[in-house]
């Protein structure tokens, strides 16, 4: 084993670092204004006092700024930084052995035991004055005299030199030269709030001509922006706007054969109009769509463009690189398969060809353009059917110079998958949830992905539906299980989203039995929709991102808090802010069919409420307003009126002591 | 982010492997004929088969041996490897995706679905045919048989040519150029199986005189060596036998002010006679000491050294090397302290001094002395008050050169710093047994020490009493806490020790209430010991350690499981072999005053008991045998006759279905 020229004399020692992805080879996430809290165990030997400092960097940044890391218990340090800006900052930690604090700490104990300190005056003075060589002219003065007054100290006069002041600059210019400097850089993607934060509405234009039969265009939904807009949703997801193919073009509900008039499904990207750059003529112009990103942007909404790496068989790459797809032995190319199943109006890209890095370039292309033309948030389809390296690079490359976009990963597959897309970059993944029904999985899930090391990397968007998925509890549930899942998706996630207006209208024909598949699909077939209809679930949406929209603790998923009931089909968990200033506990009925009721346990101490002070929950979906006093308060839920509760919790209630005269 | 040459196609992903310790910072430990079992995460992106290995090496290898990592559930991989020797060995992983076992995989599903499969018939035999290309002659030739064999196949006849044999060759010939190669390499430190498993006694020479009054000698313990001998032990270790300095020497119980006849204590190392590799004359020659450590080991007990780096003001380094200690302003050299306690008999060395190589070669050349003369064991007093990057290199560097020497790390001291010693490299390490005495206290730490990772790098040495530490348990608790304590370290721990014989003459006098120091402490002062005492516990030891010896279940600590008894005063835990070939049931009263009972709960199911079947209880410590049956059994144990039972589970008891006639 060699020994370098100092490292024999580095006595701390730094591990166990939080947060810390897989040793560092994968950053954490942030949003601006988010901070980053880091721990580590920090120890040396014997007895000396240690120092420690946090150093964090913008990418941009040569220099390091740096804070003190602050003991907590059994040798773990803490301390943290604010997120300022998107794009990337780096930390590390510093530790090293401080003889002053130690002098320091040991002078007083002398003194406490009336020894003799008159040589340990000798030695601290000269660590000051040690210092004090290290120091610019205005501290060096400031040390140099401390040393002096401390050489002619004694045991009743020495506090006064041994100040607050001269501390932290004995810190600031204290010997470093065998500090530990942690031996990794770790590194934070700080993101716009929206990459934590959103209502997603995903709907397909195609289906918003207000004319029977006709083919709906961009302009259509430029005309019913107001639609989603005044539900609150701050994210419009379209299914890809590019010319569909025709060769093997599926027909309504997924049937083998189109009928003539079959629109196909967006997924099958590429006709003789053009690939991933062009729009789908009926949709309408390059024009249209940019017109419509930046309206819609002009109201808050962000337009988001379906990234689906994939081919029909017109797709002009097709022709142009047939090297890029893998050819059959005999001549034919390869169409995608999950044997026996077969998808021959899909042709998906090799990514093991000769000419990986002209075909990633390419697809990287297909990103820069939209962006160009104003997007910048991208829903990616089935991630996890190409190369991790890839997105590592595709994701990295494009947030180096654009560290706003957003990236939402739609890989309904294995854990280990979806968690190492969302390590390596994704802003947003799709996960479990439209699977996730009970109190125990519902309690389970969130728990891991709020509470584990999961949260650092992967932020979850809880959709109840999407266009593939129409999960059998809103099958089976009617009304009631459309609000409930609704209530738990906006609450429990801070990204949510639905597909619309098949949501809000509580479509729920499955294809057939036992399939989560939607009967007359608009992945297959243009559908109509009347907006107007009486039984949308359009005003209780409104109502629940209004909810989200006016209360902070809603907008982050760290401070989720579930709260037992008693009742298995009766959930109950809270999310607040640090200083409790805003409050919010949700009660839902999971059973669709019956009334429920329980008790709902809470830790009053944690939100800073006496035991016997009332307080008022506010209910912002129903509007009730409720007198609750101690940790154990009643809740009955009617799911046929309203399936759950949204209250704000008003910490104090009025009492004759607010009267002037009790003060 | 660059791209490197070929990385873009290694579409396997390798994480969350384990054991890693900090990355890969420090090595797991194992000994002798254990297994390495090694575990990861490995998957790839859509829906292509994997194959994974395990590579690992001797240090002494370049090339890696191989075997096949085998998929668990949830894209969890296992494989394992025997360790055969002492010294370092290093393992990794690689994983590829494997385009032959996909397209097995998919043929069978195709043939089963009736679909025509002439085209992949022509896919499979080029797979075949690359093979051959990277296969020697024999295998090449064998390959392209098979290949023209799947070009002229058919649904019927092709499962006769996709063989098991096939698998196995395409496996070993399969194409890994995109190979991902886990990045990085992780170690293991192979040793002796004294490592794991042993029982320690400790003694002070100079009380072993048979003649009252005079200093003992090393000549006195090798003639009282079968004493030890007969009790089992397999380390005899002894406090440190260097010259032991006069100035500021220690009297009796500590004093600060010895008389001239005080012996001092042997951790004051250093005199006119000598320091570190130097004999206090007392204790008589070099030659006494091989002698002694030789014949020890011809009857199976390792001599232990005690490695003290500190220095009385006596020891010839003051005088040598002022540079390696600390000055003070007044000239004078710095003694021990821990403010305001002052230990004006030790100097410690200053690891910060210019000259800390120097210091660092003099201190390893301390060890490669000892080595030489035929020390193999060293317990290492105090290692939490020198640098951990010191401690790394000693070890390291030594067992680079022996892999076979122990160290045992005396560091009683904060979790973090007990944890990380060992980590560096300790084999074995004192920790909190001492304090450990109520049913959730053994518990908790024993699960922690086994179940968690720090089972793979720190090995537990249970110590019921040392030279330091007289516990209240001992002081109050009588012959049934002597005993109880005994069994639980010699069965929860592979490794334990006593300190005697104030161990098996119940000494239990502290020097003043509310210590734990013992009164006439042998540190500071020769003891008399009747080693014929009618009522020491030398034969109930000699049973405890016979019933480890013939049990190889107690040999390890990894198998400890704790069970149930519904009473927080009896504690009973087993361990046994994986084949069940050897299992062992410890049952412990922990109240040294009162008769408890209680009814065991076992998991009969875990060693391949039926519950329906009874089975026989034989008491190693007791000899009592019991028809136990189901898995709830009901114990007794009085402390005042034995408060433990060391039952050997036999796995049948002979019922009429054993004679023939039944069969």
């Amino acid at each position: 084993m060699t020994r370098k020229k100092t490292e024999g004399k580095r006595r701390a020692i730094i591990e166990g670092v939080s947060p810390e992805i897989d040793g560092g080879r994968y950053p954490i996430k942030r949003v601006i204004s988010e901070s980053v809290t880091v721990e580590a165990d920090i120890f040396t030997d014997g007895h000396d006092s240690l120092s420690a400092m946090l150093l964090y960097r913008k990418s941009s940044e040569k220099q390091y700024h740096s804070t003190m890391l602050e003991p907590l218990i059994n040798d773990r340090w803490r301390g943290s930084f604010e997120i300022e800006e998107v794009g990337k900052y780096h930390y590390t930690i510093w530790a090293w052995v401080d003889h002053f604090k130690t002098w320091t700490r040991d002078l007083a104990k002398r003194i406490d035991a009336d020894q003799d300190i008159s040589v340990d005056l000798m030695i601290g003075a000269e660590l000051v004055e040690a210092a004090a060589g290290r120091a610019p002219d205005d501290s060096a003065n400031q040390l140099r005299e401390a040393a002096k007054a401390l050489r002619s100290a004694n045991a009743a006069s020495v506090s006064q030199i041994l100040t607050q002041d001269l501390a932290q600059t004995m810190f600031i210019y204290g010997d470093r030269s065998n500090a530990t400097k942690y031996d990794k850089e770790l590194t934070v993607w700080a993101e716009p709030e929206l990459a934590r934060t959103g209502a997603w509405y995903e709907l397909f234009p195609r289906s918003w001509s207000p004319e029977k039969g006709k083919h709906g265009a961009f302009m259509d939904v430029l005309a019913q922006l107001s639609y989603v807009k005044e539900m609150g949703f701050d994210v419009l997801y379209l299914p890809p706007i590019h010319p569909i193919g025709r060769a093997h073009r599926k027909g309504k509900n997924n049937t083998v054969i189109a009928e003539p008039d079959d629109t196909g499904s967006p997924w099958a990207i590429g006709g003789t109009e053009g690939g991933h750059k062009a729009i789908h003529p009926e949709l309408g112009s390059l024009d249209d769509y940019k017109l419509l990103v930046e309206t819609a942007r002009g109201q808050g909404i962000e337009i988001a463009m379906d990234l689906a790496y994939q081919c029909s068989p017109d797709h002009p790459y097709v022709a142009e690189h047939p090297d890029w797809f893998k050819q059959r032995p005999d001549g034919t190319i390869q169409y995608a398969e999950n044997p026996p199943k077969k998808y021959q109006d899909i042709y998906p890209f090799d990514f093991e060809c000769a000419d990986w890095k002209g075909l990633w370039d390419e697809l990287k292309s297909i990103v820069d353009y939209w962006i160009e033309q104003g997007v910048r948030v991208f829903r990616v389809d089935n991630p996890h059917t190409k190369p991790f390296p890839f997105w590592e690079w595709l994701i990295t490359s494009i947030k180096d110079e654009h560290p706003e976009i957003i990236f939402l990963s739609e890989a309904f597959t294995r854990p280990r998958v979806l968690e190492n897309l969302a390590k390596l970059g994704f802003t947003q993944s799709y996960n479990y949830f439209a699977w996730r029904n009970t109190r125990w999985e519902l309690t389970e899930y969130l728990t891991d992905l709020t509470k584990s090391e999961v949260y650092e990397y992967l932020r979850p968007a809880l959709w109840p539906n999407t266009p593939d998925i129409l999960p059998e509890y809103l099958q089976f549930g009617g009304r009631p299980a459309f609000i409930s899942r609704l209530v738990l998706a906006a609450t429990l996630g801070a990204t949510y989203g639905i597909y619309g207006p098949a949501f809000e209208h509580m479509d729920h024909e499955p294809l057939e039995a036992g399939r989560e598949e939607y009967l007359h699909s608009e992945k297959y077939q243009i559908r109509e929709w009347d907006l107007e209809r009486s039984d949308s679930l359009r005003n209780i949406i409104t109502i629940v991102n209004r909810a989200r929209h006016e209360n902070p603790a809603l907008h982050t998923n760290a401070n989720l808090t579930f709260h037992d009931t008693g009742n298995e089909q009766l959930i109950a968990y809270s999310k607040r802010l640090e200083d409790n200033s805003n409050i919010i506990l949700v009660v839902v009925n999971l059973d669709p069919h019956y009334t429920q009721s329980g008790w709902v346990e809470l830790s009053l101490s944690d939100w800073g409420l006496e035991h016997d002070q009332p307080f008022q929950v506010h209910d912002q979906l129903g509007q009730g307003r409720y007198i609750w006093n101690g940790s154990h308060n009643y809740v009955e839920l009617n799911p046929h009126s309203l399936p759950a509760h949204i209250f704000k919790v008003r910490r104090r209630t009025r009492t004759e002591h607010d009267f002037d005269y009790f003060v």
